[in-house]
């Protein structure tokens, strides 16, 4: 393999690799900070039949492996102590490292229990889907969900590294795949207008899945949030950019029970409400909405509220995102393409205003 | 009530006030910091039938409450995802503040649900019992016990505020509040032989818990603590020394099922070995391991292992502590009171050695 494309992420205690490109995952860097320490890998059922597992294991013999269950039902607190469970068992110490191979769900349940593990030990991303690849494998959000509300619970814990290999998307399904773009579109909208355009020229190239094109894209998006990771790790500020859309795309989740839309599908359609927002309230120019959706459908992604969602349904789930504050929302606008800002609508007027708003749509 | 003293602990982020004297749960920065936001009380059914819950009711008449039952077996998940859905009932957003009102166990539990809700909101300690007011309350360790074994799983968080209150000793049980010594005991042993030497001449007035010795037993206790975590908040070096006698005190609770002895009183026990150990290792004079035996026995403490658990069983036991590192056993161990020192014994041998010296007792 050629060496893959570095990236480094710089946070408050120090930094970490983001090595992209085929055959990430046999990068050197893997038995090496792997050497002499227990190891566990935690993976899912999805990736237990695929050979990226079996590659994880011929690069760390000595490791134990823990297969969870596939799916965005299984981020339970009680897969969280199945990997404690695993832990115990192999009697690991402060220096266990534990090996996150899979989606986001695997990273960020992983990335939990290592950070609660005797109060933190370090862990490695080594993300198979694109939306792992392009967001949740960097930044060091961990956590996983209740039963009354998604990601409540969690912990700001960076891993030790990312592997992100281009080839583990070839066993991606369709759906999946596509749902990642979403996150790529995003973080051209808070951050890039070139990327924006390249993402509008290189549509076909990416259905495809290829090569290049999602070298290139998956850099652009671990870059545009290694950048704000530097500049704001615990999201007291500009980190917050990185939730446009996903106010609403969670409110949508949450109203159809998680079974309805991937995460990436209901951003989507949050991205989409942002921008219609942005141009009643920060005069966001009519222009790019109309773009967006051109690019998200054909990457086969959905752009408007299902007729049977009505707004009203929509802004009551928003309650108790945990992006919500109680005195008003807070919510992600643009005023034009890479220039995001953090809006807040106050009081009890909030609601009102914004069902207004969303209500002519 | 007169001002209460005030100590400053300082840690990567910022520093929080301590403050500790009788009426100290009265302190109008305690409603200060509350002001306007969501609040949640958490304590337990022991609590729950003292005057103290009343006052902290009335210095916060919009808080929630939820009552736990009481006692160690009770530190556990279930319990901090009831914590978790009392805040998602009260809409509990970023900006809620957690108080935790009771021993070292409410503390632990409540830190740990503020470290995790929403990755992290702020919770005040308002610690009932000796042992917490001495040594739990301060520092930001909190953490919960899994079914395999105690404080495997936790967050470093730091707390908003301490408000200790010596009223609130009146209430406790002859037994705890003789267990919290053990932990007073400990602080003189690592950092201050000028307190050994008071404690040795103020055994009756602790005994009878006189106000004054109180006061002073505590402020020396909480220095000694606000010291060491400032200079190592994660316990990377320095912050190990409050392990002393730890290592075998939590052996001990594990092999009695954490039902014969209270923490400090397996702790008592635990730094008799520690000296004991230390008189081999480090050359430490023998000339004090009497003293500590003869300060414990005033507080009604035990100092020896009890003929029916064997040394060897002890040893078995600590391969699963959490100071243990899988290349060898870290001890703290003593050099002269005051010079405490992190004793690594490597390898296999290590095991044979020290059960060849504890053997010997």
């Amino acid at each position: 393999m050629t060496d893959p494309h570095q990236l480094r992420v710089t946070h408050a205690n120090g930094s970490y690799p983001v090595y992209i490109g085929p055959g990430a995952l046999n990068h050197s860097d893997l038995p090496g900070m792997a050497e002499g320490r227990p190891l566990l890998i935690v993976t899912d059922s999805h990736l237990a039949n695929t050979p990226w597992l079996d590659d994880v294991r011929a690069a760390l013999p000595a490791a134990g492996v823990l297969i969870l269950p596939t799916g965005e039902e299984s981020k339970t607190l009680a897969n969280v102590e199945k990997i404690w469970n695993s832990l115990v068992e192999r009697a690991c110490g402060r220096d266990a490292l534990l090996i996150a191979l899979g989606g986001g769900v695997i990273g960020d349940m992983t990335g939990f229990a290592a950070a609660c593990w005797m109060r933190g030990v370090e862990f490695v991303q080594i993300p198979t889907s694109l939306l792992a690849q392009v967001d949740a494998s960097v930044g060091g959000k961990t956590g996983v969900d209740l039963a009354v509300g998604k990601n409540l619970i969690g912990a700001f814990h960076q891993p030790r590294a990312v592997f992100i290999d281009t080839r583990t998307l070839s066993t991606l399904p369709e759906r999946e795949y596509k749902a990642g773009l979403a996150e790529i579109a995003k973080a051209a909208l808070i951050a890039d207008l070139s990327l924006f355009e390249w993402l509008e020229e290189n549509m076909t190239g990416l259905n495809l899945r290829s090569e290049t094109a999602l070298l290139h894209a998956i850099r652009r998006s671990c870059e545009i949030k290694a950048t704000i990771v530097a500049a704001d790790e615990r999201e007291h500020g500009p980190r917050a950019w990185l939730n446009l859309g996903h106010t609403f795309g969670h409110a949508l989740e949450q109203i159809t029970g998680y079974t309805r839309y991937l995460h990436g599908e209901a951003v989507a359609i949050g991205l989409v409400m942002a921008l219609m927002l942005s141009e009643r309230v920060t005069g966001l120019d009519p222009a790019l909405r109309p773009r967006l959706i051109s690019l998200l459908q054909a990457f086969s992604l959905p752009t408007s509220l299902p007729a049977d969602i009505a707004p009203d349904l929509l802004l009551d789930a928003m309650h108790l995102d945990k992006k919500h504050v109680m005195a008003g929302w807070r919510l992600v606008l643009l005023r034009a393409p890479g220039d995001p800002v953090l809006q807040t609508f106050a009081g009890t007027e909030a609601s009102h205003d914004l069902r207004a708003i969303l209500g002519e749509s």
